[in-house]
Parts: C-alpha cells; structure tokens; sequence
C-alpha cells in the first residue's frame, strides 16, 4: 500500500558513529549513534532496513573487510530498493572501488557516505550527509556513489582530498 | 576550472524563514534566515547564485505572486545548472503547477521545498529539506519537482497532505 | 549519606514549557518540557522533588492561583532545604510579591524563574534561567526572588521591564 | 547608572575551550570558544571583563603557571565586584588552594569553573558551568570557590572526583 522505497542501510563504523569520552578526553566509536540521527530526520519517502555489519574505524579495515562490505552490499542490492553504506571516509573510496569491480553496474543505486565531523559535535556534517544519502539513493540511477557535502560521484574514479576533507574526481578519471 | 554547478535559489518566504518575537509571543517572516542555514552546511557541488523575491507567508500569495515565481524560476533556468525555490508549504503546490503549466519542462531542474518547522526551532526540518533541494536539482532529469523530507516528488499532481504536514501524489494523478 | 539538597521544584507554566504546534503554527502549553530541560543539565548538587501545580500562560493566571501558587510555595519551604517556582514571566511579579506578603521571610530561599524564548527554540533562555535558579536556590539566604538572565532581584520591589523582556527593580523601590 | 557588577573573566584554557580537528581527528585549544559561549548567553546583572590569560590544558599548567593565575586573580580582585577563572578540571583545584593560600579571603569572590565535555559537543557542561559561575560570583560572600555542575563548593579542602568527573569536598574536610 506504500509508495516508500525499501533502503538496506549497512553501517560500518567511522566518524559520524564516534563518541567522545569525557574521562579520557578521545573520540570513540560505539554503536547506535546512527539510529539518533536517523530519529532527528523525517523520512516520509523511505522505509529503512538497518544492517550493522561492523563498526571500525576505516584505518583499521582489512583487505577482508572491504570485500565483505562489497559482497554485503551486493546481495542487499538483490532485496531492496537501494542501498546506502555508511562508511570512514579515510578507506571509503576503497571500498567503492571494490564494489565497483565485484558488482559491475548493480541492480539498484548504492550509495556510501560518511562524516568529516562526528554527530557529537554540534557542526557535524552527518546529518547532512545522511540526508543527502538517503535521497540519491532513490533518484540515481543503477550504479556506485559516493554522496557526501552536497555532491554526488559515481566510481571509479574517486579520491579522498586529504587536505580539504572531502571527495573528489581522481586526477586523469 | 570549478565543476560546481551553478544553482539559482529563490526565496519566496514562509516557515522554513519565521523567527519568534519574544515580546509579542508569535513567529514571523524576516529575512536572512536562509543564509544562516546555507552557513551550517557544507556545500561542495554547488554554487548559489542567492534571488530574494519576496517574503510572505504563502496563505497571502495573490495569482500575480504565484506568477512572478514562475516567471522568475523560469528566467533562472535559462542561466544556470537549476533552480531551487524556498517556498512557504500551504500554496507551495499552486506555485509548482504554475510553473509546470507556464513552462512545461524547462531547461534545468526546478526544484521547490520549504519547511514546516522554523529553523530557529530546535527540531526544525529547514536544513534537511534545503540539502534535499540542494542535492536533488544536481541529479533529476529537467522538470519541476518538491523536494522534503527525504520525498522527490514531481509535477504535476502534486497536493500537500495538511493532516500529516508533507507533500504526496494527488489522488488519481 | 548524600550532601545534595533536596529542592522543591513546582512548576505553573508559562513560555519555558511551550511547544510548537506545527499544523497550526502556534506555540502552545504542554507538559514535560521542563523534564527534558532538566535532563540536559548535570545537577550535582541538588535532589529535586517535582511539583506540577498548573500549566498556564501566566496571563490566563486568577488571584487564586497566585495565592495557591504561594500557598503551595509556603508549604513546601517547611519541608526542603529550598524552591524553586517556574512561572509565565508576564505575571511572575504578581506572584513573587504574593509569596512575599503571606509568607514574609521564608524559612529558606524561593526562587521564582521563567523564560522569554521557550526551550523548544534554539535561542530559548530556559536552560540559562533553570540553572541560575537552582543554583542561586543553594546559596542565598532565605527570600524570595527572581533569579534570570544571570541576576537575582529580591522580592518585594520587582517589576517585568516590557519593553527589554527581563526584570528589573521597581521604580523607587 | 548602571547596577551591572563588573566581573573579571580570566581565561587559562581547558577543555571548556577545545575545539576538534577534523582532519586529525582530535580535540585542541583555541582561542575565542570562550566569546562565543558567552555570547549565548543572557548577561544582564553583569558587565563582564575578559583578561584572556593563557590557554593551555591543565595538565600542561607548571607552578609558575599556578602562582600566575592566583597573582592575576589578586590583582583583578582589588579593581572588580568578582572574579571568574575558567580552568581546566584536571588541575583546577591546585589553583583553587593556591588562591587561597596567597590571598586568603580575597576582597570580593574568586568563583573557578572549567568543563568536561567542551563546548563543540553537542551536551557540553560549559554553557552550564560558566552561567553558575557567573551568578554565583554575583551573590557569594567573598572568598575562593568551584561552581560546576550545579554545586558550590569553597576552597580549601576540595578535589577532583575523577571516576565521576566532578568536584567533590576532600576527604576529611
């Protein structure tokens, strides 16, 4: 009876996730943080389908790591509307790449995102990032993406700009 | 050398740009707000190209105002990569099919969205509804659209559902 | 085994406890605000015991309610080791002096607060004001009092200053 | 014609002040966090003035640093109504004694206040801890004090709860 669009939502750690420790001072990762920003938008078009596949920082993923992200996106992408993989932006771009080369053009648009500055923080870009996420993913067409700040990418062909804190097309791509 | 892209946006007034009167106890339209919520996000894939039309609460919009917009968002679209029109809710509809029939499918995206919560509330839906505009007229195929709460819906046969505060298909369209 | 006081808090209603209503784009009065704002505070200090006399507009407020408000002020004084009132501010004077002359000098410190900008508005003074009364409940001696916009004005001789929207000694008082 | 006390607000750095690196991923000192939490707030018993100090994590605080701040503290007490000093917690409470010692009973308060969680995160203390501060400044009797977390506490005899991350009487005083 609902016109919403059924959206896998794997997360897998990283900054928009990161709590921050009032007695040892650092920035932590735990979990349900994302399910607070989900809470804080009203999200009228979607249905979502929470999958809390791990929760690292992306410095810390293993080669294994990456390939059962992209498998994991893989088989949500036969089930769903779209598919939306929250992701530390540090290896983000690594993992696109890998879901690029081991699923080709997917059934359905999936669409990674991540956060610069963690939810904690008052000027976090999660949110944000979130939001445009999850919008994409319903208006893209088949294919990889990365959503983040206002803009969109497909892979391949995708880096991290360290120095700027954000995405961008790969020099020559 | 930029591969932003170039966006018009309108502001028409409406909640998304109320602030409250302490004294008096009431909301109200006043200018500049929008700048305030453009400020607090981070906008890589666009240039804003900032058109203050007028600020009225949509309730007092006459047939030559929902024409001007049109005209306005039309002029736009000839100059830029899309158009974006912050519009108060209650006639936000009227506006979208006026450009849809004065128009039929103009040059770029022209993407309408508005708020039914005021930014200075704590959990208003001004920022997320701006970034879904802001995203969506980058990636849509050329028409005449609203945008909020995670909803791209296009024109025409689009009706707001006042009961539940948000946008749906008109029934039968 | 603790050293916390254990302070009366009875709240009337008024601006601190209003919500937006966004279907009729009103602010209105309801309940349990004044929860959540206590919940954002880390109150260390003191043990609260919740008293939710009425939940008015102080302007809607009849001579009896002052006098139950004093009354009930009154009662709670000879039981905890202070009171805190949370009060519409445009009839919180009216009160402040209504305690003043049926209890003359309380046996300890009530402190009348309230809020220009309710706690459901980005800008709200209400978490300011709550914890200025709560703190100001432990250290003074014992009065009744306004405490708001960091400053404490002792009852009799307290006026609503109209036009700035905060208290201030009344004329020649 | 003014009634407004004149406060001294010294500054010597802290978690009150840290602000996050995004790039780096960690939370530092800065400048001017101190300007923009007051700025948020409604100070209308006080004309405050800042004497910007240092800025450094307590932890990093020598003796010189110590003495410094009870000296300047000394000064400032003999041309103001009152003195704040913002502080880092960890070593808050050397100071706090060293006032006590150097100056015994100050001419007007000495009120030190810090934060755990800083003001870039979303449920910081310092908005909180700086407002009772600066009220309890304006109505202590003098001498040398922590106001934090909604408790005043009078040096000497006072210390650090670090499991709990607050300040406490010390033990056997």
């Amino acid at each position: 009876m609902s016109d919403r669009k059924r959206i896998a939502l794997i997360s897998t750690g990283g900054t928009i996730e990161k709590t921050y420790d009032e007695l040892a001072g650092v920035l932590q990762n735990r979990a349900s943080v994302l399910d607070v920003v989900l809470a804080t938008l009203q999200l009228d078009g979607v249905e979502i389908v929470r999958t809390p596949l791990m929760n690292k920082d992306s410095l810390d993923m293993t080669e294994q790591d990456h390939t059962l992200i992209a498998r994991t996106a893989g088989a949500m992408a036969e089930a769903h509307d779209g598919v939306v993989v929250v992701h530390g932006t540090d290896r983000l771009a690594v993992t696109g790449e890998r879901i690029d080369q081991l699923l080709g053009t997917p059934r359905v648009p999936i669409v990674l995102t991540g956060a610069m500055r963690p939810y904690v923080m008052r000027n976090t870009d999660a949110s944000q990032n979130l939001t445009e996420a999850l919008l994409a993913v319903q208006v893209l067409a088949p294919g990889v993406y990365v959503a983040m700040h206002n803009k969109v990418l497909r892979f391949p062909g995708v880096v991290k700009d360290r120095e700027r804190g954000t995405f961008v097309r790969a020099p020559g791509s």
